[in-house]
Protein backbone atom coordinates (compact mmCIF):
# COMPACT_ATOMS: atom_id res chain seq x y z
CA UNK A 1 0.00 0.00 0.00
CA UNK A 2 2.87 2.84 -1.32
CA UNK A 3 3.05 4.42 -4.64
CA UNK A 4 6.16 5.17 -6.72
CA UNK A 5 8.33 8.03 -4.65
CA UNK A 6 9.60 10.46 -6.86
CA UNK A 7 13.01 8.79 -7.46
CA UNK A 8 10.95 5.99 -8.99
CA UNK A 9 8.80 8.12 -11.10
CA UNK A 10 9.73 8.65 -14.75
CA UNK A 11 9.05 11.62 -17.37
CA UNK A 12 6.22 10.18 -19.75
CA UNK A 13 4.95 7.19 -17.36
CA UNK A 14 1.32 7.18 -17.46
CA UNK A 15 -1.19 5.38 -15.78
CA UNK A 16 -5.34 5.57 -16.90
CA UNK A 17 -8.42 4.48 -15.29
CA UNK A 18 -11.65 4.15 -17.05
CA UNK A 19 -15.81 3.80 -16.23
CA UNK A 20 -18.83 3.54 -17.68
CA UNK A 21 -20.75 6.73 -16.04
CA UNK A 22 -24.47 5.70 -15.34
CA UNK A 23 -27.45 7.56 -13.97
CA UNK A 24 -26.71 6.24 -11.07
CA UNK A 25 -23.16 7.74 -10.74
CA UNK A 26 -24.55 11.35 -11.67
CA UNK A 27 -27.84 10.83 -9.22
CA UNK A 28 -25.48 9.71 -6.20
CA UNK A 29 -23.03 12.79 -6.97
CA UNK A 30 -26.05 15.23 -7.07
CA UNK A 31 -26.90 13.88 -3.56
CA UNK A 32 -23.16 14.31 -2.31
CA UNK A 33 -22.28 17.46 -4.01
CA UNK A 34 -25.88 19.21 -3.45
CA UNK A 35 -25.62 19.72 -7.17
CA UNK A 36 -29.58 19.23 -8.61
CA UNK A 37 -28.82 21.26 -11.65
CA UNK A 38 -31.52 20.21 -14.20
CA UNK A 39 -29.05 19.62 -16.60
CA UNK A 40 -27.95 16.37 -14.71
CA UNK A 41 -31.26 15.60 -13.01
CA UNK A 42 -34.44 17.02 -15.02
CA UNK A 43 -34.68 15.16 -18.67
CA UNK A 44 -37.65 17.14 -19.89
CA UNK A 45 -35.24 20.85 -19.03
CA UNK A 46 -31.91 18.69 -20.22
CA UNK A 47 -33.62 17.58 -23.78
CA UNK A 48 -34.00 21.29 -25.02
CA UNK A 49 -30.69 22.29 -23.89
CA UNK A 50 -27.25 22.47 -26.36
CA UNK A 51 -26.77 19.08 -25.14
CA UNK A 52 -29.68 17.33 -25.90
CA UNK A 53 -30.39 15.58 -22.67
CA UNK A 54 -28.96 15.06 -19.35
CA UNK A 55 -25.10 15.26 -19.06
CA UNK A 56 -22.46 14.16 -16.42
CA UNK A 57 -21.51 16.89 -13.81
CA UNK A 58 -18.21 17.69 -14.77
CA UNK A 59 -16.62 17.42 -11.55
CA UNK A 60 -17.50 13.75 -11.34
CA UNK A 61 -15.99 13.58 -14.57
CA UNK A 62 -12.67 15.03 -12.96
CA UNK A 63 -13.15 12.56 -9.98
CA UNK A 64 -11.39 9.57 -12.00
CA UNK A 65 -8.55 11.75 -12.47
CA UNK A 66 -7.74 11.58 -8.73
CA UNK A 67 -8.63 7.91 -9.02
CA UNK A 68 -5.77 7.47 -11.35
CA UNK A 69 -3.28 9.77 -9.37
CA UNK A 70 -4.34 8.01 -5.59
CA UNK A 71 -4.47 4.29 -6.47
CA UNK A 72 -1.79 3.97 -9.60
CA UNK A 73 0.38 6.89 -10.06
CA UNK A 74 2.04 7.65 -7.53
CA UNK A 75 -0.40 6.10 -5.42
CA UNK A 76 -0.75 5.32 -2.13
CA UNK A 77 1.01 8.23 0.28
CA UNK A 78 0.41 11.11 -2.71
CA UNK A 79 -0.22 13.93 -1.30
CA UNK A 80 -2.61 16.04 -3.66
CA UNK A 81 -1.57 19.65 -4.01
CA UNK A 82 -3.24 21.53 -6.80
CA UNK A 83 -5.52 20.64 -9.78
CA UNK A 84 -6.45 22.66 -13.05
CA UNK A 85 -8.97 21.19 -14.95
CA UNK A 86 -10.61 22.47 -18.52
CA UNK A 87 -13.73 20.82 -19.33
CA UNK A 88 -13.80 20.47 -23.03
CA UNK A 89 -16.94 18.71 -24.33
CA UNK A 90 -19.82 17.35 -22.57
CA UNK A 91 -19.92 13.51 -20.99
CA UNK A 92 -23.45 12.39 -21.13
CA UNK A 93 -24.78 9.22 -19.42
CA UNK A 94 -23.78 6.33 -19.81
CA UNK A 95 -20.22 7.67 -21.61
CA UNK A 96 -17.14 5.23 -20.83
CA UNK A 97 -14.59 7.70 -19.96
CA UNK A 98 -10.91 7.36 -19.45
CA UNK A 99 -8.83 9.06 -17.25
CA UNK A 100 -4.79 9.21 -18.20
CA UNK A 101 -2.23 10.73 -16.39
CA UNK A 102 1.35 11.05 -16.96
CA UNK A 103 4.00 12.20 -15.46
CA UNK A 104 5.78 15.37 -16.80
CA UNK A 105 7.98 16.89 -14.95
CA UNK A 106 9.86 16.73 -11.60
CA UNK A 107 10.80 18.95 -9.50
CA UNK A 108 13.06 17.44 -7.18
CA UNK A 109 13.86 20.47 -4.79
CA UNK A 110 10.68 20.71 -3.70
CA UNK A 111 10.01 16.40 -4.26
CA UNK A 112 6.71 17.66 -6.11
CA UNK A 113 5.75 16.00 -9.18
CA UNK A 114 3.80 17.40 -12.40
CA UNK A 115 1.35 15.44 -14.10
CA UNK A 116 -0.55 15.72 -17.34
CA UNK A 117 -4.21 14.63 -16.97
CA UNK A 118 -6.76 14.05 -19.92
CA UNK A 119 -9.96 12.57 -19.67
CA UNK A 120 -11.05 10.92 -23.33
CA UNK A 121 -14.55 9.63 -23.92
CA UNK A 122 -15.49 6.36 -25.85
CA UNK A 123 -14.66 7.73 -28.88
CA UNK A 124 -11.38 9.41 -27.96
CA UNK A 125 -12.54 12.90 -28.00
CA UNK A 126 -10.97 14.68 -24.47
CA UNK A 127 -13.71 15.74 -22.26
CA UNK A 128 -11.56 16.91 -19.87
CA UNK A 129 -7.56 17.99 -19.86
CA UNK A 130 -5.95 19.92 -16.89
CA UNK A 131 -2.76 19.41 -14.63
CA UNK A 132 -2.12 17.80 -11.13
CA UNK A 133 0.23 18.84 -8.86
CA UNK A 134 1.28 16.31 -6.45
CA UNK A 135 3.39 15.03 -3.91
CA UNK A 136 4.35 11.62 -4.06
CA UNK A 137 5.40 9.19 -1.13
CA UNK A 138 8.51 9.24 0.48
CA UNK B 1 -34.69 27.54 -13.89
CA UNK B 2 -32.14 30.29 -15.10
CA UNK B 3 -29.44 31.49 -13.56
CA UNK B 4 -27.86 35.33 -13.50
CA UNK B 5 -26.64 36.23 -17.42
CA UNK B 6 -23.84 38.11 -17.38
CA UNK B 7 -25.23 41.82 -16.84
CA UNK B 8 -27.37 40.53 -14.07
CA UNK B 9 -23.79 39.59 -12.40
CA UNK B 10 -21.55 42.08 -10.33
CA UNK B 11 -18.02 42.05 -9.11
CA UNK B 12 -18.22 40.91 -5.21
CA UNK B 13 -21.28 39.23 -5.61
CA UNK B 14 -20.76 35.54 -3.66
CA UNK B 15 -23.17 32.65 -2.44
CA UNK B 16 -22.57 29.80 -0.52
CA UNK B 17 -23.34 26.06 0.32
CA UNK B 18 -22.33 24.28 3.28
CA UNK B 19 -22.53 20.37 4.52
CA UNK B 20 -21.45 18.02 6.93
CA UNK B 21 -19.43 15.52 5.35
CA UNK B 22 -20.09 12.30 6.97
CA UNK B 23 -18.66 8.73 5.92
CA UNK B 24 -21.74 8.22 3.88
CA UNK B 25 -20.30 10.92 1.30
CA UNK B 26 -17.22 9.57 1.32
CA UNK B 27 -17.83 5.86 0.76
CA UNK B 28 -20.85 6.80 -1.87
CA UNK B 29 -17.64 8.67 -3.85
CA UNK B 30 -14.94 6.18 -2.95
CA UNK B 31 -17.86 3.81 -4.95
CA UNK B 32 -18.48 6.53 -7.79
CA UNK B 33 -14.59 7.84 -8.53
CA UNK B 34 -12.71 4.73 -8.37
CA UNK B 35 -10.52 6.15 -5.24
CA UNK B 36 -10.18 3.57 -2.73
CA UNK B 37 -7.17 4.56 -1.29
CA UNK B 38 -6.43 3.75 2.35
CA UNK B 39 -6.20 7.30 2.96
CA UNK B 40 -10.30 7.51 2.63
CA UNK B 41 -11.39 3.82 3.23
CA UNK B 42 -8.62 2.45 5.35
CA UNK B 43 -9.20 3.58 9.26
CA UNK B 44 -6.09 1.46 10.28
CA UNK B 45 -3.29 2.80 7.51
CA UNK B 46 -5.08 6.04 8.52
CA UNK B 47 -4.30 6.01 11.47
CA UNK B 48 -1.06 5.73 11.04
CA UNK B 49 -0.51 8.56 8.33
CA UNK B 50 0.10 12.28 9.03
CA UNK B 51 -3.26 13.24 9.19
CA UNK B 52 -4.18 10.40 12.13
CA UNK B 53 -7.15 8.91 10.27
CA UNK B 54 -9.15 8.63 7.19
CA UNK B 55 -9.84 11.98 5.25
CA UNK B 56 -12.60 13.47 2.62
CA UNK B 57 -11.37 13.25 -1.22
CA UNK B 58 -10.10 16.78 -2.25
CA UNK B 59 -12.36 16.25 -5.25
CA UNK B 60 -15.81 15.36 -2.89
CA UNK B 61 -14.82 18.73 -1.42
CA UNK B 62 -14.51 20.74 -4.29
CA UNK B 63 -17.87 19.45 -5.67
CA UNK B 64 -19.36 21.74 -3.61
CA UNK B 65 -18.07 24.79 -5.45
CA UNK B 66 -19.75 23.02 -8.50
CA UNK B 67 -22.74 23.00 -6.51
CA UNK B 68 -22.40 26.75 -5.79
CA UNK B 69 -22.10 27.56 -9.54
CA UNK B 70 -24.27 25.44 -11.17
CA UNK B 71 -27.25 26.00 -8.48
CA UNK B 72 -26.89 29.99 -7.52
CA UNK B 73 -24.18 31.99 -9.06
CA UNK B 74 -24.67 32.11 -12.23
CA UNK B 75 -26.74 29.27 -11.41
CA UNK B 76 -29.06 27.08 -14.08
CA UNK B 77 -27.86 27.44 -17.60
CA UNK B 78 -23.45 27.91 -17.10
CA UNK B 79 -21.47 26.22 -19.05
CA UNK B 80 -18.35 25.23 -16.82
CA UNK B 81 -15.37 25.67 -18.71
CA UNK B 82 -12.65 25.39 -15.95
CA UNK B 83 -11.40 25.15 -12.70
CA UNK B 84 -8.06 25.44 -10.73
CA UNK B 85 -8.05 23.90 -7.60
CA UNK B 86 -5.29 24.36 -4.71
CA UNK B 87 -5.91 21.75 -1.62
CA UNK B 88 -4.50 23.13 1.35
CA UNK B 89 -5.62 21.62 4.42
CA UNK B 90 -7.47 18.10 4.74
CA UNK B 91 -10.82 17.86 5.55
CA UNK B 92 -11.91 15.03 7.88
CA UNK B 93 -14.88 13.23 8.40
CA UNK B 94 -17.97 14.95 10.06
CA UNK B 95 -16.06 18.42 9.25
CA UNK B 96 -19.13 20.59 8.25
CA UNK B 97 -17.18 22.38 5.27
CA UNK B 98 -18.88 26.01 3.24
CA UNK B 99 -18.18 26.49 -0.19
CA UNK B 100 -18.00 30.37 -1.27
CA UNK B 101 -17.74 31.14 -4.96
CA UNK B 102 -17.42 35.49 -5.73
CA UNK B 103 -17.51 37.26 -8.99
CA UNK B 104 -14.09 38.27 -9.78
CA UNK B 105 -13.96 39.81 -12.95
CA UNK B 106 -16.43 39.89 -16.04
CA UNK B 107 -15.14 39.31 -19.47
CA UNK B 108 -17.56 40.57 -21.54
CA UNK B 109 -16.34 40.18 -25.09
CA UNK B 110 -16.39 36.35 -24.67
CA UNK B 111 -19.34 36.40 -21.94
CA UNK B 112 -17.28 34.46 -20.00
CA UNK B 113 -16.98 34.97 -15.85
CA UNK B 114 -14.18 34.61 -13.79
CA UNK B 115 -15.19 33.47 -10.15
CA UNK B 116 -13.31 32.80 -6.95
CA UNK B 117 -14.10 30.24 -4.78
CA UNK B 118 -12.74 28.93 -1.37
CA UNK B 119 -13.92 26.34 0.88
CA UNK B 120 -13.37 26.83 4.50
CA UNK B 121 -14.01 24.18 7.33
CA UNK B 122 -16.05 24.73 10.56
CA UNK B 123 -13.13 26.54 11.96
CA UNK B 124 -12.92 29.14 9.17
CA UNK B 125 -10.00 27.55 7.78
CA UNK B 126 -9.20 27.12 4.29
CA UNK B 127 -9.11 23.65 2.85
CA UNK B 128 -9.63 24.43 -0.66
CA UNK B 129 -8.87 27.91 -3.15
CA UNK B 130 -9.08 28.18 -6.50
CA UNK B 131 -10.84 29.74 -9.71
CA UNK B 132 -13.86 28.57 -11.50
CA UNK B 133 -13.99 30.39 -15.47
CA UNK B 134 -18.01 30.04 -16.96
CA UNK B 135 -20.38 31.10 -19.21
CA UNK B 136 -23.58 32.09 -17.34
CA UNK B 137 -26.57 31.71 -19.32
CA UNK B 138 -27.24 34.15 -22.41
CA UNK C 1 -47.02 -11.60 -3.34
CA UNK C 2 -51.37 -10.48 -2.65
CA UNK C 3 -51.95 -8.45 0.60
CA UNK C 4 -55.01 -9.18 2.50
CA UNK C 5 -58.92 -7.66 0.28
CA UNK C 6 -61.00 -5.66 2.59
CA UNK C 7 -62.83 -8.65 3.50
CA UNK C 8 -59.74 -10.66 5.15
CA UNK C 9 -59.22 -7.14 7.20
CA UNK C 10 -60.82 -6.63 10.26
CA UNK C 11 -61.05 -3.04 12.35
CA UNK C 12 -58.31 -3.06 14.59
CA UNK C 13 -55.91 -5.57 12.67
CA UNK C 14 -52.13 -3.56 13.07
CA UNK C 15 -48.43 -4.45 11.71
CA UNK C 16 -45.88 -2.68 12.21
CA UNK C 17 -42.12 -2.30 11.05
CA UNK C 18 -39.31 -0.63 12.90
CA UNK C 19 -35.82 0.70 11.96
CA UNK C 20 -32.73 2.68 13.16
CA UNK C 21 -32.61 5.76 11.46
CA UNK C 22 -29.20 6.70 10.00
CA UNK C 23 -26.96 9.38 8.88
CA UNK C 24 -26.93 6.95 5.36
CA UNK C 25 -30.49 6.86 5.26
CA UNK C 26 -31.15 11.04 5.87
CA UNK C 27 -27.88 11.70 3.39
CA UNK C 28 -29.36 9.26 0.79
CA UNK C 29 -33.21 10.70 1.68
CA UNK C 30 -31.40 14.31 0.98
CA UNK C 31 -29.96 13.75 -2.59
CA UNK C 32 -33.67 11.65 -3.45
CA UNK C 33 -35.74 14.16 -2.49
CA UNK C 34 -33.45 17.73 -3.14
CA UNK C 35 -33.98 18.49 0.52
CA UNK C 36 -30.84 19.53 1.33
CA UNK C 37 -31.49 21.88 4.00
CA UNK C 38 -29.35 22.47 6.89
CA UNK C 39 -31.08 21.16 9.84
CA UNK C 40 -30.97 17.60 7.88
CA UNK C 41 -27.23 18.03 6.39
CA UNK C 42 -25.42 20.68 8.21
CA UNK C 43 -24.49 19.84 11.92
CA UNK C 44 -22.66 23.48 12.67
CA UNK C 45 -25.99 25.31 11.74
CA UNK C 46 -28.25 22.48 13.21
CA UNK C 47 -26.56 23.06 16.68
CA UNK C 48 -27.59 25.97 17.19
CA UNK C 49 -31.56 25.38 16.49
CA UNK C 50 -33.70 23.92 18.83
CA UNK C 51 -33.43 20.56 17.99
CA UNK C 52 -29.41 20.63 18.84
CA UNK C 53 -28.30 18.78 15.95
CA UNK C 54 -29.69 16.91 12.76
CA UNK C 55 -32.67 15.78 11.92
CA UNK C 56 -34.15 13.52 10.09
CA UNK C 57 -36.94 14.57 7.12
CA UNK C 58 -40.45 14.05 8.44
CA UNK C 59 -41.37 12.88 4.74
CA UNK C 60 -38.59 9.87 5.44
CA UNK C 61 -39.58 8.93 9.01
CA UNK C 62 -42.83 9.20 7.11
CA UNK C 63 -42.28 6.86 4.62
CA UNK C 64 -42.15 3.79 7.01
CA UNK C 65 -45.92 4.13 7.10
CA UNK C 66 -45.78 3.45 3.65
CA UNK C 67 -43.60 0.33 3.80
CA UNK C 68 -46.56 -1.04 6.57
CA UNK C 69 -49.36 -0.61 4.02
CA UNK C 70 -47.35 -1.78 0.90
CA UNK C 71 -45.47 -5.08 2.56
CA UNK C 72 -47.95 -6.07 5.30
CA UNK C 73 -51.66 -4.56 6.11
CA UNK C 74 -53.24 -4.83 3.15
CA UNK C 75 -49.74 -5.97 1.46
CA UNK C 76 -48.89 -5.73 -2.11
CA UNK C 77 -51.74 -5.15 -4.56
CA UNK C 78 -53.06 -2.43 -2.22
CA UNK C 79 -53.81 1.33 -4.19
CA UNK C 80 -52.48 4.34 -1.66
CA UNK C 81 -55.12 7.23 -2.35
CA UNK C 82 -54.63 9.19 0.70
CA UNK C 83 -51.89 10.14 3.42
CA UNK C 84 -52.48 12.72 6.20
CA UNK C 85 -49.35 13.32 8.41
CA UNK C 86 -48.95 15.15 11.51
CA UNK C 87 -45.08 16.20 12.17
CA UNK C 88 -45.31 15.82 16.22
CA UNK C 89 -41.87 15.56 17.80
CA UNK C 90 -37.78 15.47 15.47
CA UNK C 91 -36.86 12.55 14.55
CA UNK C 92 -32.67 12.11 15.42
CA UNK C 93 -30.09 10.11 13.53
CA UNK C 94 -29.32 7.06 15.00
CA UNK C 95 -33.40 7.10 16.79
CA UNK C 96 -34.95 3.65 16.07
CA UNK C 97 -38.89 4.34 15.27
CA UNK C 98 -41.60 1.88 14.55
CA UNK C 99 -44.50 2.86 12.08
CA UNK C 100 -47.79 1.08 13.44
CA UNK C 101 -50.86 0.55 10.88
CA UNK C 102 -54.51 -0.44 12.63
CA UNK C 103 -57.21 -0.79 10.34
CA UNK C 104 -60.20 1.92 11.51
CA UNK C 105 -63.16 2.02 9.25
CA UNK C 106 -64.00 -0.59 6.07
CA UNK C 107 -66.08 1.57 3.46
CA UNK C 108 -67.42 -1.61 1.88
CA UNK C 109 -69.52 0.58 -1.35
CA UNK C 110 -66.01 1.79 -2.34
CA UNK C 111 -63.40 -0.71 -1.60
CA UNK C 112 -61.62 1.71 0.84
CA UNK C 113 -60.23 1.07 4.18
CA UNK C 114 -59.55 4.09 6.24
CA UNK C 115 -55.87 2.95 8.41
CA UNK C 116 -55.06 4.87 11.35
CA UNK C 117 -50.99 5.64 11.29
CA UNK C 118 -48.52 6.17 14.07
CA UNK C 119 -44.29 6.76 14.12
CA UNK C 120 -43.17 6.39 17.38
CA UNK C 121 -39.51 6.60 19.04
CA UNK C 122 -37.76 4.13 20.92
CA UNK C 123 -39.34 5.67 23.81
CA UNK C 124 -42.51 5.27 23.00
CA UNK C 125 -43.17 8.68 22.21
CA UNK C 126 -45.04 9.57 18.94
CA UNK C 127 -43.27 11.20 16.40
CA UNK C 128 -45.91 11.23 13.18
CA UNK C 129 -49.49 10.57 13.75
CA UNK C 130 -51.90 10.51 10.74
CA UNK C 131 -54.29 8.81 8.70
CA UNK C 132 -54.36 6.60 5.48
CA UNK C 133 -56.98 6.01 2.83
CA UNK C 134 -56.35 2.90 1.01
CA UNK C 135 -57.91 0.21 -1.56
CA UNK C 136 -56.96 -2.90 -0.55
CA UNK C 137 -56.78 -5.66 -3.61
CA UNK C 138 -59.58 -7.46 -4.74
CA UNK D 1 -29.29 30.38 5.19
CA UNK D 2 -32.78 31.38 6.61
CA UNK D 3 -36.35 31.22 4.69
CA UNK D 4 -39.07 33.60 4.31
CA UNK D 5 -40.56 35.04 7.83
CA UNK D 6 -44.58 35.04 7.64
CA UNK D 7 -44.16 38.59 7.51
CA UNK D 8 -42.44 37.86 3.73
CA UNK D 9 -44.59 35.67 2.93
CA UNK D 10 -47.47 36.80 0.06
CA UNK D 11 -50.74 34.79 -0.59
CA UNK D 12 -50.59 33.43 -4.14
CA UNK D 13 -46.18 33.05 -3.72
CA UNK D 14 -45.06 29.98 -5.45
CA UNK D 15 -41.68 28.32 -5.51
CA UNK D 16 -40.94 24.73 -7.74
CA UNK D 17 -38.51 21.50 -7.86
CA UNK D 18 -38.60 19.20 -10.80
CA UNK D 19 -36.59 16.08 -11.52
CA UNK D 20 -36.48 13.22 -13.20
CA UNK D 21 -36.95 10.19 -10.71
CA UNK D 22 -34.88 7.64 -11.76
CA UNK D 23 -34.69 3.77 -11.06
CA UNK D 24 -31.47 4.11 -8.36
CA UNK D 25 -33.85 6.66 -6.92
CA UNK D 26 -36.96 4.49 -6.45
CA UNK D 27 -34.10 1.45 -5.70
CA UNK D 28 -32.73 3.65 -2.81
CA UNK D 29 -35.94 4.70 -1.77
CA UNK D 30 -37.03 1.05 -1.22
CA UNK D 31 -33.95 0.56 0.56
CA UNK D 32 -34.51 3.74 3.63
CA UNK D 33 -38.30 2.91 3.68
CA UNK D 34 -38.30 -0.69 3.52
CA UNK D 35 -41.03 -0.63 0.63
CA UNK D 36 -39.66 -3.03 -1.33
CA UNK D 37 -43.27 -3.77 -2.71
CA UNK D 38 -43.30 -5.60 -5.75
CA UNK D 39 -45.10 -2.78 -7.76
CA UNK D 40 -41.89 -0.57 -7.32
CA UNK D 41 -39.09 -3.55 -7.20
CA UNK D 42 -40.62 -6.18 -9.31
CA UNK D 43 -40.65 -5.77 -12.84
CA UNK D 44 -42.18 -9.66 -13.54
CA UNK D 45 -44.94 -8.53 -11.24
CA UNK D 46 -45.73 -5.26 -12.04
CA UNK D 47 -45.88 -5.77 -15.83
CA UNK D 48 -49.35 -7.76 -14.77
CA UNK D 49 -50.35 -4.59 -12.73
CA UNK D 50 -52.45 -2.27 -14.13
CA UNK D 51 -49.79 0.07 -14.94
CA UNK D 52 -48.35 -2.15 -16.43
CA UNK D 53 -44.64 -1.45 -15.08
CA UNK D 54 -42.83 -0.70 -12.11
CA UNK D 55 -43.97 3.15 -10.72
CA UNK D 56 -42.48 5.42 -7.88
CA UNK D 57 -43.81 5.06 -4.44
CA UNK D 58 -46.22 7.54 -3.80
CA UNK D 59 -43.96 9.10 -0.45
CA UNK D 60 -40.52 9.68 -2.60
CA UNK D 61 -42.77 11.29 -5.42
CA UNK D 62 -44.35 13.76 -2.49
CA UNK D 63 -40.57 14.31 -0.96
CA UNK D 64 -39.78 16.54 -3.41
CA UNK D 65 -42.95 19.07 -1.75
CA UNK D 66 -40.64 19.01 1.38
CA UNK D 67 -37.60 20.23 -0.96
CA UNK D 68 -39.30 23.07 -2.36
CA UNK D 69 -40.80 24.13 1.92
CA UNK D 70 -37.39 23.20 3.16
CA UNK D 71 -35.32 25.19 0.71
CA UNK D 72 -37.26 27.56 -1.13
CA UNK D 73 -40.55 28.60 0.72
CA UNK D 74 -40.40 29.31 3.22
CA UNK D 75 -36.55 27.73 3.54
CA UNK D 76 -34.65 27.03 5.98
CA UNK D 77 -35.75 27.19 9.74
CA UNK D 78 -39.01 26.04 8.55
CA UNK D 79 -41.04 23.54 10.96
CA UNK D 80 -43.35 21.42 9.46
CA UNK D 81 -46.42 20.59 10.90
CA UNK D 82 -48.61 19.01 8.54
CA UNK D 83 -49.26 17.60 4.93
CA UNK D 84 -52.25 16.41 3.14
CA UNK D 85 -51.44 14.06 0.60
CA UNK D 86 -53.71 12.87 -2.39
CA UNK D 87 -52.19 10.31 -4.73
CA UNK D 88 -53.95 10.90 -7.83
CA UNK D 89 -51.90 8.91 -10.76
CA UNK D 90 -48.64 6.71 -10.66
CA UNK D 91 -45.18 8.15 -11.60
CA UNK D 92 -43.73 5.89 -13.81
CA UNK D 93 -39.51 5.28 -14.08
CA UNK D 94 -38.09 8.25 -15.93
CA UNK D 95 -40.98 10.74 -15.59
CA UNK D 96 -39.96 14.16 -14.73
CA UNK D 97 -42.19 15.52 -11.58
CA UNK D 98 -42.28 19.07 -10.87
CA UNK D 99 -43.39 20.07 -7.12
CA UNK D 100 -45.06 23.44 -6.90
CA UNK D 101 -45.91 25.05 -3.56
CA UNK D 102 -47.94 27.93 -3.38
CA UNK D 103 -48.87 29.85 -0.40
CA UNK D 104 -52.83 29.96 0.49
CA UNK D 105 -53.38 31.43 4.10
CA UNK D 106 -51.35 32.92 6.60
CA UNK D 107 -52.47 32.23 10.06
CA UNK D 108 -50.90 35.46 11.59
CA UNK D 109 -52.42 34.18 15.44
CA UNK D 110 -50.37 31.49 15.51
CA UNK D 111 -47.68 32.31 13.06
CA UNK D 112 -48.54 29.25 10.62
CA UNK D 113 -48.54 29.22 6.82
CA UNK D 114 -50.70 27.11 4.53
CA UNK D 115 -49.63 26.11 1.34
CA UNK D 116 -51.24 23.98 -1.52
CA UNK D 117 -48.93 21.78 -2.78
CA UNK D 118 -49.50 19.78 -6.27
CA UNK D 119 -46.94 17.44 -8.05
CA UNK D 120 -47.31 17.59 -11.73
CA UNK D 121 -45.28 15.04 -14.50
CA UNK D 122 -44.03 16.23 -17.77
CA UNK D 123 -47.59 16.04 -19.88
CA UNK D 124 -49.01 18.66 -17.20
CA UNK D 125 -51.01 16.03 -15.03
CA UNK D 126 -51.00 15.81 -11.45
CA UNK D 127 -49.83 12.82 -9.47
CA UNK D 128 -50.28 14.22 -6.60
CA UNK D 129 -52.15 16.97 -4.83
CA UNK D 130 -52.19 18.30 -1.03
CA UNK D 131 -52.01 20.50 1.62
CA UNK D 132 -49.18 21.91 4.31
CA UNK D 133 -48.93 23.30 7.63
CA UNK D 134 -45.61 25.01 8.28
CA UNK D 135 -44.32 27.60 10.81
CA UNK D 136 -41.96 29.95 8.85
CA UNK D 137 -38.91 30.89 10.50
CA UNK D 138 -39.27 34.12 12.87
Amino acid sequence: MKGFTINQLEIGQSASFAKTITETDVYMFAGISGDLNPAHVNEEYAKNTMFGGRIVHGMLAASLISSVLAMQLPGPGTIYLKQDLKFLAPVRFNDTITATCTIKEKIEAKGFVVIDCVVTNQDGKQVISGEALVMPPK
